[in-house]
């Protein structure tokens, strides 16, 4: 006799600060390998957690979603409490909802925003230290949101992509970004990021370049030769991990 | 021939977690001690850094003021870039500027205004675990802004008052509480306190009891007779110091 098969959808926030990812390494602490441990505790049943995409580390999310089959139906009111019981404060399961076999948290995903947040005073606020980036050159946010402009739409991100450790060898390099907005918080501004998908380490190469762009190391129109260009080598430096986060996985 | 002397008033935001609080202890790390070490370094003169008061283990603050006397001048922009440089970043110096020698950032202030931050959700966002407490109980919100508006105005605080470690004993316990505002925020909520002084752990022991008052542990007009019996084991327990934050000292 088959074993009945449920499946489980899950919303995911945590600050990446402590670890070295979403994903499961040797020799670290990951995200997914913390809520793999706290399952299998409450479920007894050994479980593979499926994530919409990695994030690298010291990235944070609000909004991750990961999937899990398990051969146990799960009462959610009491497993999600029993869950945020056994993982540590930095990581907390929103919500978790059953969901159809067919679903995949990574290729249902119709879409991904990101914010990129940082700081542009001279003191940062020490609130703010691990979730923004502190920009110690002078920008010109005129500029930064013209760059910006130029890379809305359909285009072959190679330059912005870095080669990823596995798995995304022969991967599509064209994806559409849909929205990139400048807006300011209370303490700092942020850069809102809209897409179908991003390449590895895409968001934080296409915001070191803009930020080049917007102090003056790069014109703004250089931001064009550079998607044309398809060579990693032409765009700006990835800006740190921690600035970024993980908003919302669309499907 | 007398040295002159010069005074310097500065303003000061800190996350507290890793700290002992602001006054130096032995065998403790405070903020304090930490700034008195970083001017030390930079002016080569020894300082006593006198706050607008102490903060407890844990406890935060976006501006807390302090003084200290010098017999150099100091050109305040090098130096405060040179401070920021020696302090870890969850110390942060926001302003320094001359002050007459009169000013005492203790015996000035004319009041404070402290928030305590809370999350009444059955998951607190991750972001907020350091800066925010949690609380496990359902609270009425309208039962609580009834009592916080029972201790409003001019009254002897005993009853809310911890006893100090040290230099307190003897001290006037009639405060004026001038505000005390429910503030709802994008992750929880929060309490706003302005009063003309605060004694020892008084707001963490009147957030306590508005809490007991507000999860009916105690009625709301219990708050009266507490206060009237000037006697600190008639209220509520003080809730944890992670979600206090000293905002403002008024001069």
């Amino acid at each position: 006799m088959e074993k009945q098969i449920y499946n489980h959808k899950m919303t995911i926030a945590y600050d990446g600060s402590s670890y070295s990812g979403w994903q499961i390494q040797s020799n670290a602490v990951s995200i997914q390998s913390l809520l793999e441990q706290a399952i299998k505790i409450i479920l007894r049943e050994e479980v593979r957690v499926i994530g919409s995409g990695r994030t690298d580390s010291g990235v944070h999310a609000m909004g991750q979603v990961a999937h899990f089959y398990t051969h146990t139906p799960i009462g959610y009111f009491k497993f999600l409490n029993s869950l945020n019981g056994l993982l540590p404060k930095d990581i907390r399961v929103k919500s978790i909802e059953d969901a159809p076999l067919s679903f995949h948290a990574q290729h249902a995903a119709k879409g991904k925003i990101y914010h990129y947040r940082f700081c542009i005073e001279k003191v940062q606020s020490p609130f703010q230290r691990l979730y923004q980036y502190h920009l110690h050159e002078k920008i010109d946010l005129n500029k930064l949101a013209a760059a910006a402009n130029l890379l809305l739409g359909t285009h072959d991100f190679t330059s912005f992509a870095n080669e990823a450790h596995s798995g995304s060898a022969g991967k599509d390099p064209v994806r559409t970004l849909r929205r990139i907005d400048l807006v300011q918080e209370s303490e700092g501004w942020r850069l809102e990021f809209e897409g179908d998908g991003f390449l590895y380490k895409m968001v934080r190469n296409i915001v070191g370049t803009l930020f080049d762009a917007a102090c003056g190391k790069k014109s703004v129109d250089e931001l064009l030769s550079i998607l044309k260009a398809k060579d990693r080598k032409t765009a700006g430096q990835a800006v740190p991990a921690h600035g970024l986060i993980l908003i919302e996985v669309i499907y």
